[in-house]
């Protein structure tokens, strides 16, 4: 059977996360609702699972199923998933791709709206903080993450599953009132973006100083971190094969 | 008692409109059911009563009331109306001042998002419209509405009110795959700037002329226009009192 592979979109406010799961609304769960109208029963695989509530621009899902018309499909499943979830691409691939253990990159963006008054059009896609946060501290700061390290200090434990994973870049930087991380890795474990952030924003107030996120990376023990910042904060942004590299933002140059 | 005006954002998404109903959430219901814990049973005015699923991010309110302190009310009011109402203001004002009667310009915009697949993102606040859109064509036949005119062709009839409106600038552009309306008059009668849509996008098309705005302004006749475009699209973004010119976006010259 040939293996295909999807490229979706979805805002994770009205779902219980990615992964399917009896009685609750998931991403997986509508998926392959509306795949099975057209393939039967099909067992899906995605690159990045996402966490209740976080979001995803660009997540990539694999399956096998017989021989579809990918556009009268791509058309047919965006009539059903819309408006939460949107199918941007469907491709015939390679039958060795596996949207999780094929992919060898995964980005994801957090953004905070720093700001006295929520913003209605902003509270659905980022974390409304009011304390004025520093975010040249809490980039400074972020930098220490850059390499391969044992990131249990940032990682919710799943057993006795490594937590070594290889940041390739992470950056904050401020627009207006928008405080946004940027960060790329092979891999992430389970809460590792939402834990750094939350780290990241005592930091950025003042509370910790830029030198205790290579004190908490080093110490390797969750009960020091800060806990993990709102999901609605977090967005799945790319996902890499192969050779292919992360695309990093345009504001993140590749020699930093 | 003093007159106090307040300055609101919402989402739409979730209200029956901003008028107050029985036994649905309307944005004034909401606002008003908060202000009771400060003020006892309140009258608000508002500037454009909304409807069902349209936005605002500049939304003007007035009502009188007891003394009050201003920012704690701000904060008390935001912590009960978010995450999908938002105070962005409240002031003093002279007791002459009312949010409706007293304003004298007020300015929407209406976006679409023109794409074949929609976007999670912009779906609450965009009409998804597949059908490649000339904006250009939609611009020019848009200018013909500006200055004085009967817009009974394009309202929703309510009694025998006069459906005489001033524009004072309509144009359209095309950013990306988002293409938008800016227009800014004295007062806009029921269901004006979405039946101004609903035409442009024939226009857009090709299956209407450029010419048959001015027709259909012309005729008076509302069953020859196109409807309504749907609510999601419209944000209402300023309304102006007195002498104060209404704020026209950037990209729009005086003298256009």
């Amino acid at each position: 059977m040939p293996t295909y592979r999807l490229t979706i979109a979805y805002d994770g406010s009205g779902f219980f996360g990615y992964a399917k799961q009896p009685q609750v609304r998931t991403v997986q769960g509508d998926l392959e609702a509306a795949l099975f109208l057209h393939t039967g029963t099909v067992d899906t695989v995605v690159a990045g699972r996402t966490d209740k509530g976080v979001h995803a621009t660009e997540q990539v899902i694999s399956f096998r199923a017989e021989e579809l018309d990918g556009q009268r499909v791509q058309r047919s499943l965006n009539s059903m998933l819309a408006p939460n979830i949107a199918i941007r691409r469907i491709a015939r691939v390679d039958g060795g791709f596996h949207a999780r253990f094929s992919a060898t990159g995964r980005a994801y963006v957090y953004r905070i709206h720093n700001a006295a008054v929520h913003d209605p059009f902003l509270t659905p896609v980022m974390w409304t903080y009011e304390p004025q946060l520093d975010a040249v501290a809490m980039d400074a700061a972020a930098q220490c993450l850059v390499g391969e390290h044992d990131f249990a200090a940032f990682c919710r434990k799943r057993g006795d599953a490594p937590m070594v994973r290889r940041v390739e870049w992470v950056r904050w930087r401020r627009s207006a009132d928008v405080v946004e991380m940027s960060i790329g890795a092979n891999a992430f474990c389970h809460q590792m973006v939402r834990s750094v952030v939350a780290l990241s924003v005592e930091i950025g107030t003042g509370r910790m100083e830029v030198a205790d996120m290579q004190r908490v990376l080093d110490s390797g023990d969750r009960a020091i971190a800060k806990g993990a910042a709102p999901p609605q904060g977090l967005t799945l942004v790319a996902v890499s094969y192969g050779d292919e590299s992360l695309p990093r933002p345009l504001w993140i140059p590749e020699t930093s």
